[in-house]
């Protein structure tokens, strides 16, 4: 390969870093990818901060030291963040949603790869300052997945799935037992007793919260595994009942129901997408 | 915002491109914003498929006419796939992740995002040529979800999930019941009714073929879609049984089983990672 001009290493540092948010590359692996100084590589990670910065693309992080270097952390721009859950609330707000007991149905919008992603992004820009360091994501399955995903992805750590039964082929379980908030139903949560470290930070990801039923078993789950919640996070969460089984989260869109007259109403939460 | 640099530029339009695979971009898109010529933006486009071709960090295609534009394409070199392969490899071969009953944990392979979003680009690029056009990719709960979530994104389609349960939130389904080919068991497998649209293209994706009833079971909801299928990818594949459910599938890793040494075999399947 002849040597790169500057132009060309910085459109391959954007896509290195940008392929795997939240990894630190050390400028010896750019310094030796592109045969350049140490200060030439500097010099191409100042141009990429502003450009992320300017177009509201991102953040680039520079870290300094030995092991120093740059990595790519997710953040939109605040209207990018409105633009985007505008657009989800909208999509959900097709009449043909409303299934038989007033239920809506929405596994498109939360399989939908451009929503999963931005959303998690979201979720992973929150997170993603040292000092929230968070180890995990856990989800319970299964239309959370895909956001638990991208926000593991976003944050680069490993993605938990809990279980609602026990596979015999994933090997030995801790299980609990939690109260469906919204059904009153006694449910089962069952995780793989190898596949959470002791004393880490989890975030808690799920697509859905009416009572707080899932998020609480979740809650258990961590501290049976003598770990600290290092937030919650969901997409949806409804206005009743307004007291929830736990006492802190995030969410994006507050679900209000269906009015008198078939209209889904369902709204951005400003506060959550400054 | 001032007028930005050339470099400025094309670091901004490889990470719109690479943030969203498979999504063309018009050229007026980035006139406006950039508030520069076609030509400039032209010439820009040219550097950027240059990069991405030399550093193999995959490709960028210009389309020609009225509607014409640019997209990035998920495309790693053949080095880079054999890498990632080998490191999976290597992962699955640990000795404690043989369980009881000789099953092997996998579910943090399975669920590590740079895993998963190497095997969806990978799946993503087979499937990206405009004549063998994927509508959507199908997976069945749980434990493919994530890579069948990276593939959608690589494709830019959505995703669909068949559940094992007919969960009445979602309204009306489609079900069919199959055999799973490994425990010859009777399952069944629900899709929401309207969740794919008659004579769309469907690609499956699943973590784990053994016989291939999952698969099998795929391929029958899909006929019963009235839909056709556009391929079958999976991660991992068994040496036994060696006539599988469907005809044609593509698995990037095989496993061959434990040895008398206790040893966890596992390899790349080469022809697949051209």
């Amino acid at each position: 390969m002849s040597k790169l001009k500057r132009n060309e290493r910085i459109g391959a540092i954007v896509k290195i870093l940008c392929d795997s948010p939240n990894k630190v590359y050390t400028l010896n692996y750019f310094t030796e990818l592109f045969d350049s100084a140490k200060s030439t590589i500097s010099e191409d990670l100042v141009i990429v901060k502003k450009i992320m910065e300017e177009l509201s693309l991102g953040k680039v992080v520079t870290i300094a030291g030995a092991a120093g270097g740059a990595k790519y952390v997710p953040a939109m721009g605040k209207t990018e963040k409105i633009t985007l859950i505008e657009k989800i609330c909208e999509d959900m707000r097709k009449p043909e949603r409303v299934m038989p007991g007033k239920f809506l149905y929405m596994a498109d919008v939360l399989y939908n790869p451009t929503y999963t992603k931005g959303i998690g992004d979201i979720f992973a820009e929150r997170y993603s300052d040292d000092d929230k360091k968070v180890d995990y994501v856990l989800t319970v399955e299964t239309k959370g997945i895909p956001i638990a995903m991208m926000t593991a992805r976003g944050l680069n750590v490993p993605l938990v799935i809990a279980r609602h039964e026990n596979k015999v082929t994933e090997g030995p379980k801790l299980s609990i037992n939690y109260i469906s908030g919204s059904t009153g139903n006694l449910q089962t949560m069952y995780i793989s007793k190898n596949a959470i470290k002791k004393g880490s930070n989890i975030l808690i990801v799920d697509d859905f919260m009416k009572a707080g039923g899932s998020a609480k078993g979740m809650t258990q789950l961590v501290s049976e595994l003598e770990c600290k919640v290092a937030g919650i996070c969901v997409l949806f969460d409804t206005i009743t009942p307004s007291q929830k089984l736990v006492e802190r989260y995030i969410s994006l869109i507050r679900y209000e129901g269906i009015d008198t007259e078939e209209r889904i109403m369902v709204y951005p939460n400003f506060e959550n997408l400054e």
